[in-house]
This record gives C-alpha cells, structure tokens and sequence, in this order.
C-alpha cells in the first residue's frame, strides 16, 4: 500500500515521492490525513538550517481519520475524526512527570513528528503515544476550524500563559506573523487590558487588529519602544511577547517591559548569533526584578480538547489565518508561497 | 545636636564627620543605631562607581532603637529595639500595591537610605515611611542575631524563593560570598535535596558547607558546568542561582540549568558591559522552556518579622558571617579590610 | 459647613440628615460625592443584620472630585476626578505588606467607609490613606462607567481570579446578582472556554448573557447541578463561583465540580446557620484534589487604575448594571426598590 | 507458581493464601517485593469499611527488585531494585495531562494496587503502566531508607505543598499519625519558621519532635486552639494542616488559621457525617480570604525519584517511623498491632 509524502531531500530539496502506509505498533496509531499545514520550521528544515534525516517526511501539524489503531490504544475507534499537536508527550518520562511535556526525555524531544520520525505531510501518518494523544474533533468543527490548534495557536498562547498575564495587564507583541497573532490573541484571552502590537506586513497588521491587537505599531514608522513607553507614560508594559526570534526584537521586549515586569521569549532564535543580549540599563543591571520566561508549543491531546473547545465556543477564530489552500501535489508551490512570505500570505491549508 | 555619621565625599574618600541629628517628619522615626555592617554596594559606591550625592551618609543596614517618633507613627515607642530593611517601601505607591515593593515609585525606589537619603553608618539614622518598615527584635536575640536580615539574607533568599525552588530540587549557586551564602541557607530552606555551590576562597568554601552546601566546587581546581552535569548525570539542576554579577558567572548558571529550569540572577551586572549574552546552544534557541528571573531584595517589616522568626527559631544561624567587628570610629579600616577582601573577611559588623 | 448624609439610625431606620462636612487629616483626602450606589451591604446594615453604630454615614462606593487634601498626600490636586474602593487598605501593616490588603490590620479591615468610619451616601466622604486609595478617573470615562469598581466588580472578578481559572476552563457561576454577574464577568476575561451561570430572575438571566454566560440555567425549571453534568458529559466544571452566599449554591458548586478543581466563595453566609457543610461525596471524602477559595473585594488605588483600565479600552461594560437612578434626596426610595429587588433592578445610581 | 498473597476476604477477614505469581502484560511489570507497609486505608478495608472486592490481594507499598517486565517497557531490566508508589497514574489521560495524576481517569483513580487491582501484600505484585512508574532505588539506600515514599511521606509531604507553605509561615499540623508526621517533615523542609503539631500519644509525640515540631500540643492536656492563638498573640497560623480525618480537628484547623491563611486538609473523612462543616465565625462568613485545599497522594516515578534524592541527601529519615518488623507470614499479627495501635507502634515493616 502506497501513498504520498513529502520528503526531505537535502538542502532546499523537497518533494513528494512514494512511501508505504505506515503500520501502527504497540501504543500508536495510524491516522490518514486530510489537512495540514507548512509550519515556519518547515522552511528552516527545506533550507537545510534544521537538521533531519534526509528521506524523512515532513510536516507537524495534521488534521485527520482514525485509520488503524495499534495495541494498547484504548477510548477510540477507526474513522474518528482527530486533531494531533506538533508536541506528542509520552506522558510517562520523568520530564512528562514533571509537567514538562514539551521537552518529553530531554530537549525538544516531544517534537517527534517531522523531526526525529516520519512527519504528516503525506496522506497517513504514525502518530506516537496515542493514548496521549489523539484530540477527537467535535462534529460541529471543520478541519480548518482546529487546524491551527496542532501548533501555532499552542505556541502563541503559551507565550501568554507563561509570562503569567494578569487581568487589566498591558501587554506588547514583536512580531504578528502566525506565532505572534496567536500570542495577541493569548493576551486577549488572558485579560490584557490593553495589547499593542508590532509589526510592518500589512496583512499582518490587519490581522493583528482582529486578533486583539488595540493599537499595532509599524516599525517602519515607528520606534516601537520609544512609541510604547509614551503610551504608558513612560512605564512601559507588564508583559513583552517576543515573537520574532531576533536580537533587536528580543531586545526591544526588555526595553519597553515594566520593573517588575515578564518578558515572554517565542522566538527561534539564529545559532549564528551564539548569544542573545541582555541589555543591561533596562535590565536593571539585574536588579529590577524583571523575568525572562522562553515556552515551546505544549501538546497533548488534554491540550488540544481545550483549544478546540475554545475554538468550539467562539473564543477565538483562527480559521482566517489560512490565506491559501493547496491539494498536497501542490506542496512544493505552498512552499514557495509560504517561505518566501509572497501575496500576503499568513498561513496555508494542504489538503492531501 | 551632633553626632558622628560616614560621609561619601568622592570616589574613594570617605570618613566620619560631624553631623546634626536627624528629626523625624511626618510618618518618620530617628533610631539611634546600635549595630550596623557594609554592604558590597557600599564599597561600589565608595569608589564612586554607583552614584551617590557628594556629602551623603552612606550605609543601610541599621539594627539600633527607637529615638524619635513622627506625626502619624503608631504602633511603637521610644526605646524598643528594631531592625530596618535597606528596602524601605511606601507601602502605597502603584508599585507597592502591585507587591513590587523593592521598586517603590520606580527602578530601585525601594532603596533609599544610603542612596537617595543619608544612610545608616552613623549614631542616628532617619527612617521613612516608618509604620511600614520597623520591625521590632525579640529580646531573646541579639543585635548581631539580626543584622544581616536587614540586606543581605533577604536578598540571598530571594532569589530561592523567585526560582520557586521546590523541595527535592537539585540548586547550583554560583559565589559564596555574603549573598551567595544566604542563597545557599535560602535552597536549604525551600527544601532542595541537594545544594551544589561553587568558590574558590577557603573561609567560603568553610562556610558554604554550613549554610547548606552539599558539595562545594572549587572553581579553580574544576570546571563548575562539567563537574554539575556530571554529577547530575547529564540532566542538569533544576534551579541555578547566580551570586556573583559577572558574564561568566551567569553563562555558567544557564549552561548548568536542565531543560525547563530556571536561572535566579542575584548579582549586579557592570554596566560597562552593556548586555549580559544568554548562551544559545544552553538556552535551546529559545525553546527549551528555561527561565531567567531577577530579584532585588525584598524589605518592610513584615518580610523582617518572618526573617527574624525563622532566626529566632533557628533555622539559620547569620551571626556566623561576622568575621569582624570595628567600632564606628574606626569605619576607614572597616571598609579597607572588607573592600580589599583581606584577613577571610566575610561580613564586618559596625558598632556606633 | 453642613453636607446631607444617609443616617443609620438603628434596625430598619435610616435617612438624610445634616452632618459638618468633614475635614481632611494627615494622610486623608475629603471627596465631593458626584456618584454613589447601594450594595447588598448596606441592605443588611439598614435591616440591622450587620452591626454599624447608630449615627453613622452609611455607603462604600464612591465617586467624586477631590476637595481637601490632608498633610502629606502627594500627587493629586483638588478638582481631580477620583474613583475609591470599598476597601481602602494602608498598605503598611503587616497584612498589607503580605498582599492582603482586603483584611488591612485583621479580619476585615480594609473595609473602612460605611463600616468602621462614615460613608459615602453624602454630598462628601474622608478617604483614610489617601495615597494608597485615591483612583484617577480618565476624560473620556464617565462616574457611571467607572461606578462599579468600587466594589462589585473588583469583588467578582477575584472570584475568578481567586480560583485561578486557566484559559480554556468551563466555569459555572452560581446567583447572576451584581456581584455574580461580575464573576461571570471575570470568567470572561479569565479565558474561560464555557460559562455556566445560573438564576431565575428574567433581567438577571438577560443580563447573564450578556456578560459572558454561554447558558443560563433556571434553577426554578432545571437542577442546576444534574444539568451541569449533563452538559460536561459527567466530568464537572473545572471552576465553580458561589455568589448567593446560602448553604444550598455553597453545595451545588462542590457538587458540579470536577475533581482536582475549585471552588470560589463569594457570597456572605449567614451567620444563623453557623457552619456551611462540604457535602462528603463530592468532596471525594477528602481526597479528590478539590480547593474551596474566599475572596473579599480587593481594593487600593492600583486595582482601581487596572479595573478602570479594563472599561477605558472596552474590555468590560458595566454601566449597563445601572437600571434605576436617582438623587440623594430619593435615597429611601432607592433603598426600598433595591432592598426588595423590585422593578428588574440591578443596581441603582445615586447623584448627590 | 505459585505465590502467597494476603487477601481480603470480607470483612474483618484477611489472610494469606496461594495465588499464581502474576505475568507482566504490554507496559506492566512484576516485581518479587523485598518490603511493604500497612496503611490505615488497609484497616479500613480490611474492616469492610472501604469496599474492595472479596478475593483480592491488597497492600500498595511495595519495595521489590524486577522481576519481569512487559512489552514496551523500557530503560529497565530484570534484577533492577525498585520502589512504587501507592499512586500508579497512566500518564496519558485528560486528568494525568492535566497534572492530576493521582486522579488519572477520574477520582482516585491513580490508585490501583491493593484497591481496583491485586497489591503487594504478597510475594510478587503486577505494576500497571510501568514506564511511569518503577523508581529506581539507589544503592546506598536499604529498603527501610525508602518504604515511606510509597505513600506516606509523598502524601504528608503534599500537604505542605499543596497549602503553599512559605519560608517564614506558622504551620500548625493536627494529628501525628504517620501522614501527620509526614506532613510536619514536610512541613519543615518548606521553610517553615515554626511548626506547632497536635496529638496525646506519647511515642507519636516524641517522634513529632524529631520531624520537626517545634511545640507539640497534648490536646488531652490543652486545649489547641487556644494555645496557638495564644502562641501567635491572636493571629493564629499561616497554614493548618489537617491529618486525623474528622470534623473536631477539620474545626479546628479553620478556627487556628489566619485571616488569609490556608487549611491543608489530608484526612479521609469518614462517610457517615455526610458533611464536613466549615465554621462560619472562623471563616469570616465566606469573606476572610481563607482558603482549603485538599490532597490524594502525588504517584509516579518523578515524585518517587524526587523523595528518595530527599532521603539520600539526609534531608529526612523516615525509617526511624519502623516500630515493629514482621515477615508476611506474620501479616495477622502486624495487622492487629497496627490496627488497634497497640504498643506504641507507628508503622509497621512487613518483609516477604
């Protein structure tokens, strides 16, 4: 039984190529796809600035069918529709047991998919540890209704939920790519009092604004710092989402944050750089009682029953960040749309 | 009325000179000082290195009695005993009311004895905001007992308890000295299971293994990072305390941190270095759920009361950390011995 | 100089009469009454079911001009338009300094205005610790959009903040009177996914809806509990907020909530019935990992800055509590449409 | 194979029999226990008071050595020593994914060994989910050293935990049975400045003072809660924990706690009050700001790992708590000692 997969070939080579349905073993499942996603680490892993085995399937974030269920998987049946999330926890390891789900037996180990084993853009995949985490999608939800609930809406409000967002905070967002329009939509849900975002795509701005975005700054017309700390009188924000993955940005979130106040750090940032800085003066030479909290994507399928009911309950709409749909024959010029950031793209739907 | 009071007169001069007796305004007290000690930012600013007015009496961490009562003072009498806390809060600021207290009305506001008003390192001191900040002192301990609540053991514990340690944590802390140590006796109490410390000098490494230290490294006979990943097999602590203020020392700190760790940053940062670099490869890009927080010592008088209490119920024994004690008079020699590190100097206690 | 003031006479008597105008001392500001209201409160101090002693000015909430300021208050001037909490803490005692401020210096001692010294139903209010109590109002918010800060809604958004509602929770709410409207308000902005309210007054219920109530249960047509757990198919809710203060609702919460999670006191339980049970089943016998939290209305001029921030950027509406308004000198008249809950009100506006 | 089992027989009947020595399936392990306990919830069932069915193995502390590991078990191998607790949680559920582990699947639920499964009151014991839950044992430890973190330290521990002890708090704990012991060693290693505990059985209250207890009441002798508000010059305690499991001492616990402080309640309360009644003078009516939590023991490999690195360190000796040893054909006789708490026994070690 065969079907198609997106290969990684080596650098900036992608493509589709044959592959036999994967079987499910003990505790996991085959799921067939029938949406998913180009995540912005997919482009750094075409480019070859990720590492992964070439002849590895790629793809995080799948959308699809219950197709075979392996031993030891209980509570599900064959043709259920499932949401599965770019992290998938064992559930069992010590940094499991520890509530670190994200980083299940070490760094980064919870991304398995796409990354350490066979990813989802291909029309079925292997989804690890399914007990853990298979999300049931409720009938009243569409496929791209949840889509952006497998990774970037987790990411952006984990942005928000670990720098501790209060009721009535003041809260800024660098950047208003997809990570950050799901971080200003986080601060929203938290209770931010006022959200102001920075960004400079107008797409992006727009979007920004119905995420929650009350005032978005555009950096090419604004030094954004300079134009936060006038609309806070000089104060600055409680909380300085980070979600761009660059020195200046990162270092524009220390800038513009309250003494006292959360610096929440998104972004990915470049190993060229070796070192992300810490301005001191505005760090307080350490003593301003600042804090600098970094989150990856949490996953789960306890994660993503209640994204979906937020979802469900009209808490948010993430649905219009899909700019473009594509069949999965098309994935290489979804590729090129996306990573190339062409004809106001925010994010694209792959239908295999 | 005059009394004797340490004057900053300019990088590297200080001495005692005659001074009036301070009157107590509105919701102040004047207590006469019976015990004080110098503070590692009194010597910073001895050499004229933090800035303070030329002609201020410097020093903050006052032990004495109650001498004068302003308007508005309740609660206490002339002649009981109490301890002041360096951080002298308002107690009704914005930042106050949101429990920033060390940053009352701003960065670093919390401080003001010793630094935006004439300090403590003479026979009489003036204290404001007096209902918030005079702690009184059991008569079952001594002055000495105290002294080193009003700075030092604050700020060390601190940054325990804004790591949030947990009990069974493994803890690194990076310096021994005087803050270092009390961070060491603050992991004993929050209950880590193990307490990994690092210094070099032998009246520190002594006294790291009383306040707590399970195994004491040796920075100059060890690699710190190597040793503590070896002994924690490779996972790393859960919490690394930095105590010393130096690039090197907070690099090692995020380097020795386990995935979704956290780093407790103690030290003032020299401001010519302009950034402190979070490593990259050690901070997981920004995806390794680490955390970076920032304490500046916690004052008032409730935070006393319990220091106080956990000293007069012994759980931690500060008198130890005197290594040396000078009368007032002779102040040059107090700072001389203690700036310069010489004769296993750890803290000095002032006697007015 | 005489002002009109709303009298506690004893048991079922109060009225205007005419009191001096106050003056401000150390510390106090006096304020020109533009906007008050009548809180249940009051209802039970007028029945004579809460002690005050005869003579007092009755009314804690609020809304005026500055008038007076007293020795040593900073920052204001006479004219500014102010908003004051019910609870107006010192912010230096020792509760204070622990972040209680609701019970400053014991068992509800931040209650001050109406209780324990004169209140606001009168052309004019002392404010004790002015510094710490005195809320700036911006332009462009009138005293009816900020009105209910001063109590209600500070009160029920701690309900829900108390019970630490994560993003994502079903949450029920139990009584849509002010103060519960307010909760369901607060678990609004808390980023619940699914709000549960439940009463049998029509205005309330419409009301309900519009705060934030997904469904409103009618307790007279449903049991409020079987249909909760028919909705979360048997599980529970993740948060329940009591706001009727009766053993039955205190019951009901613990009885629709999920093990493991919390239940959030609001209401004030007579003290008739001496103790309020924690029915043992549901309580898991002990063992169920369930929370019981209490909440008084948090006060101080900084929780006043970010409520009214909340309404400034139109994050909540209040105003639209108000169904009756009327004048000082109809007080008795608003009191009897309040205290038997007649004509759909909600709440009532009183202008001196 | 045969093996001997001590088996529960209806009520007040138990005893050992031949049963086969159970065979691991996918996840599950066997192991040859070296060591077990009784638990008081052991007496209840073995009283008929806690229903599990007729016929089964109980007992769910077991020290033991590897003796057979299923499919998909991992990172272990035969021979290995190995401690489990009481608590056996998936880690794959909504309730495990959410961190209540101890609930994993629904209430008490994480609790399988000797109640929903076969426990270890016998030669061999089958583990479920077994990768989460096989801690292994250090070998400088004896099995004595670790007995307790199956159950009773991790509980009494929690209670600390659970309540959010700070360093510096009042902790009053009721009740020095083995988990009120536990709880005021855990108390202790939370920071506690002063630990008030109460009991009247003479070993039980020289054993609090080697956990920790820095008063120990006679409630036979003294009334408690007036000696601690004696001792806390009105103010009462930070944190009471409540670990008998009945209505005085739950009363107890509220009538002790501060204006704001929390109640820890470990007890299992018995069925037949119906409710537990929370006085109302004590809890302020509902607006004192006191909270009450409730803990089931934390299970799980993690936990265990992090108690025993406690024991290791020499952070707690739990194994002074042995008053008697018995080998398991002695099980009657440790039964009955242990049941009527005869000879001053606190626990008993059963050695198949």
């Amino acid at each position: 039984m065969k079907m198609r997969a997106n290969i990684f070939k080596g650098a900036n080579k992608i493509g589709l190529e044959d592959r036999p349905i994967p079987k499910a073993g003990t505790g996991e499942a085959v799921v067939k796809v029938t949406l998913t996603t180009i995540c912005g680490t997919d482009v750094h892993i075409m480019k070859g600035e990720y590492p992964v085995r070439a002849g590895q399937i790629i793809g995080h974030e799948p959308v699809g069918v219950i197709h075979e269920l392996g031993d030891g998987v209980k509570g599900y049946k064959r043709g259920e529709r499932v949401a599965i999330n770019a992290i998938t926890p064992c559930g069992q390891c010590g940094y499991c047991l520890s509530s670190n789900w994200a980083q299940c037996g070490g760094f980064l180990g919870g991304w398995k998919m796409g990354n350490t084993i066979d990813g989802c853009q291909a029309d079925y995949v292997k989804i690890p540890n399914a007990n853990a985490n298979l999300a049931k999608i409720p009938d009243e939800l569409s496929d791209e209704d949840v889509l952006f609930t497998t990774d970037i809406f987790s990411t952006g409000l984990s942005g928000a939920e670990s720098a501790d967002i209060k009721v009535g905070d003041i809260v800024s967002v660098f950047g208003q790519g997809p990570i950050g329009l799901s971080a200003t939509a986080g601060a929203k849900l938290k209770g931010a009092a006022l959200i102001i975002t920075v960004d400079s795509i107008p797409t992006r701005i727009k979007m920004s604004k119905k995420m929650g975005g009350d005032i978005v700054l555009d950096y090419q017309k604004v030094d954004p710092v300079n134009e936060i700390m006038r609309i806070t009188n000089g104060r600055g924000v409680d909380v300085a989402i980070e979600a761009v993955g660059l020195q200046e940005s990162f270092e524009n979130c220390v800038r513009c944050t309250r003494v006292g106040g959360t610096i929440s750090s998104l972004g990915v940032y470049p190993a060229e750089i070796k070192k992300i800085g810490v301005p001191l003066p505005e760090f307080g030479y350490g003593i301003a009682d600042k804090k600098i909290v970094s989150t990856l994507c949490p996953g789960g399928k306890e994660r993503m029953r209640r994204l979906i009911s937020l979802i469900k309950n009209e808490r948010v709409n993430l649905k219009q960040f899909i700019t473009h749909r594509f069949s999965l024959d098309e994935i290489e010029e979804a590729y090129r749309i996306f990573a190339n950031q062409l004809d106001g793209v925010i994010k694209v739907a792959i239908k295999p």
